[in-house]
């Protein structure tokens, strides 16, 4: 099992004409909205602060327009909430008549650490470009700069690098344009009267909001795509929050446009400059279509759609299968990828295999409704199938680890196929209780 | 003397609205020409070279659309001649579909150093907002990159900043679309048999076809407007080449559109947002609208804008020898500021004295044509005028020179009004031929 699959190069594309026209019918209006910087802020080390930094109020919103930047000057605006969308500022110069060019930096975070410490100190492996960092020389003023990109963030730090000693500026008006595909509208309310919980629920939904674009993006700031694995869960929380059922069908037929020439799904889709197919192909994302297809059937009662992405879903289940090995579990060599637990260093079989079981569980409720004799195939446990290696675990525990390698678990019995993890990369055995008392957080991401 | 007077933030403007639709109505049409890179070349470090740096070839430059970059590479692009426009990149990944937005930086520069040492290190008193630079987030590729703002140079530095693990990208094309107003089908020819002095009138030409925008620009790098000293000179040079007469006519009525409320014209325009006079008024700049209105006059034959201008030539005659003191020679005292040498530890008062001659003789010129009976006045010397204390220095040498202070000098009768200059801040007072002799440059420039 490798990362390195993650290029496959050779891949061929066969396009579905009539899920592609389906899912550009199903495009959503998205929803604009204007807002407004709440208060000027500014940035103070504190270690015992998230990144060691935190903020504090620096004045008024109200203030901005009659301060006035020259060279080396800087302000910090906080929108009060995070947001997505384009930013406009209006500038005006102050003094003579500007002759030089304003040469103005802007910067946005979502986090204070984003507007306190300079981007040119960042080295890690993700790419730089994703830190949200503009520099503009502006000509003639004044001007309403119109920041056309889409940003995600809380904070904007405006950083006026030059102008001339004859004029400096100031910022008439700063705007967010926030938008969604998500209409607050249609939001169903949270009836816990617990206010912690009813706190978490407001920043999940605003979170859902913040992602739901022209697709469900995995994340509105980074990589901005359509991933299957983060479609599953965004569509199940959509299903109880905003309701648009029509962003999750026209997410399921847009991976259904794009398969293989064998009929295997991405595991995620470019949207732009035209839909593309990532050559990034994920043994357990594949699966996910099954399982979200059902989710989204039950939540909307859709049978066309069903009927329609039927095919495509047991095509994810029947390509699975063919991973099996004659022990009917799921084979591990350098081939392939499953990103469940998907640090590196931790093996995926265990977990695959169990994401198997439960995905052939939802397509034999799909292959019910759409009356396919598979779903008996799939029931009786005739062909090829994992179902008996995996009963105990499926039905007793419900629990699949990450494995770093097959180990003799102790106190289980046919310990052969459930694995335990050595997340410290030791090959000890721990009991199960000790395990999970040592890895509270893991525990929750292990369990499927 | 002094340049704090450049900052006049009190003057009032009394626009001539019949001037400023004249000036309108003249408008040029602006000429696009697409050009491209010559060659690929890369920046050396030579203490020999023109600012320590020379370019030397490192490709053909049809290579460039299969040079693949990544993260840290750079590629420098020659133009082959200094070249004024916008750019426009052709970029297209390589690799996997872009995962990650691309981050590249564009450094235009006219000389090697610019594209050679990096801009942060710019500590000088002009805006660092001059240098051009930029850098660009780029969402989705291909992406056709237009960099809209108006660019002058020959060498263009492209870098990637990053991309991501999955891609690199090229350039498959690169365009600059140059602009002037100057029609090179109009230009005349330089006839010298002297190879030298052929590749120096080249050079000039297109120095000043550069130049030549919707008004003669002082510099089109820097800083872009229309001033009057730079005026008059780009005009006598258009007469003898390009020969486009009514962008000389334009500026002549954009200057006249725009006096303060006692007829005093700008040292220079800013022609953006809207035409601003500058709050900068110089002695010697207000003057030179007399002798470029007689230029004109003389190129073109054009009468009618004589005689609409002349009293606002007239007036700028008027408003200067307001400054004489009761000896006739012009009056120096802290209010006050002329252009002419401009090194700020030179005193202005023995070359503004000249150019008022030089521009009194230039108005009774004017006057003589315009039948204005001032012509008479001005001959005869008549009313206030400078016309005795200059009599041998207008006559005789024709030189006057800038003064640290006022002194005697030797050989010469009169010498209390015919100053000689200390360049090295000296009060030596030098022999004519010595003082030459030793600044064969400054005598050029000292020269009216």
């Amino acid at each position: 099992m490798s990362q390195a699959v993650q290029q496959q190069a050779k891949v061929t594309i066969k396009p579905n004409e009539s899920f592609v026209a389906r899912a550009e019918s199903l495009t959503p209006q998205l929803l604009y909205r204007e807002c407004f910087p709440t208060r000027l802020t500014r940035v103070v080390h504190d270690e015992r602060a998230t990144h060691s930094w935190r903020v504090e109020a620096a004045g008024e919103a109200g203030e901005l327009p009659s301060l006035v930047l020259g060279k080396g000057d800087q302000v910090i605006l906080d929108f009060g909430d995070h947001t997505v969308g384009s930013l406009t500022l209006r500038i005006k110069p102050v003094g003579s008549p500007p002759d030089a060019p304003l040469y103005l930096k802007v910067t946005l975070g979502e986090m204070p650490v984003e507007v306190a410490e300079p981007f040119e100190r960042y080295d890690g492996w993700l790419s730089r470009s994703w830190l949200q960092e503009e520099a503009f020389h502006i000509d003639v003023l004044p001007h309403t700069l119109v920041m056309e990109r889409r940003y995600s963030f809380r904070y904007v730090k405006l950083e006026v690098l030059d102008t001339s000693v004859k004029y400096k500026v100031a910022f008439e008006e700063v705007i967010c344009t926030a938008v969604t595909s998500a209409d607050a509208a249609l939001l169903a309310p949270c009836n816990s009267a617990d206010p912690d919980l009813r706190r978490i629920d407001a920043v999940s939904v605003k979170t859902l909001e913040d992602c739901m674009q022209e697709v469900f993006e995995d994340g509105p700031k980074r990589d901005r795509r359509l991933w299957l694995g983060d479609l599953r869960l965004q569509a199940l929380a959509n299903y109880e929050t905003f309701q648009n059922n029509n962003l999750v069908k026209r997410c399921l037929y847009l991976f259904a446009a794009y398969p293989t020439e064998e009929g295997l799904i991405t595991a995620n889709l470019f949207m732009k400059p035209t839909v593309i197919a990532d050559n990034t192909y994920l043994y357990d994302y594949s699966l996910f279509f099954v399982s979200t297809l059902l989710d989204y059937t039950e939540a909307s009662g859709d049978m066309d759609t069903l009927l329609e992405l039927w095919p495509t879903a047991r095509r994810q289940i029947e390509l699975a299968l063919d991973r099996l090995d004659d022990r009917s579990v799921v084979r591990d060599d350098p081939s392939w990828w499953a990103f469940v637990d998907w640090h590196q260093d931790l093996n995926k079989q265990a977990p695959a295999q169990g994401i198997l079981i439960y995905s052939m569980k939802a397509a034999q409720r799909l292959a019910e409704l759409a009356c396919d004799a598979y779903a008996t195939e799939l029931a009786s446990g005739s062909g090829r199938s994992p179902r008996r290696p995996f009963g105990i675990c499926g039905t007793r525990s419900g629990v699949i680890l990450s494995v770093a390698r097959p180990a003799r678990f102790p106190g289980r019995r046919k310990s052969g196929w459930c694995w335990p993890v050595s997340l410290t990369g030791s090959r000890e055995a721990p009991s199960w209780s000790a395990y999970f008392t040592r890895n509270r957080t893991s525990r929750r991401r292990h369990l499927i």
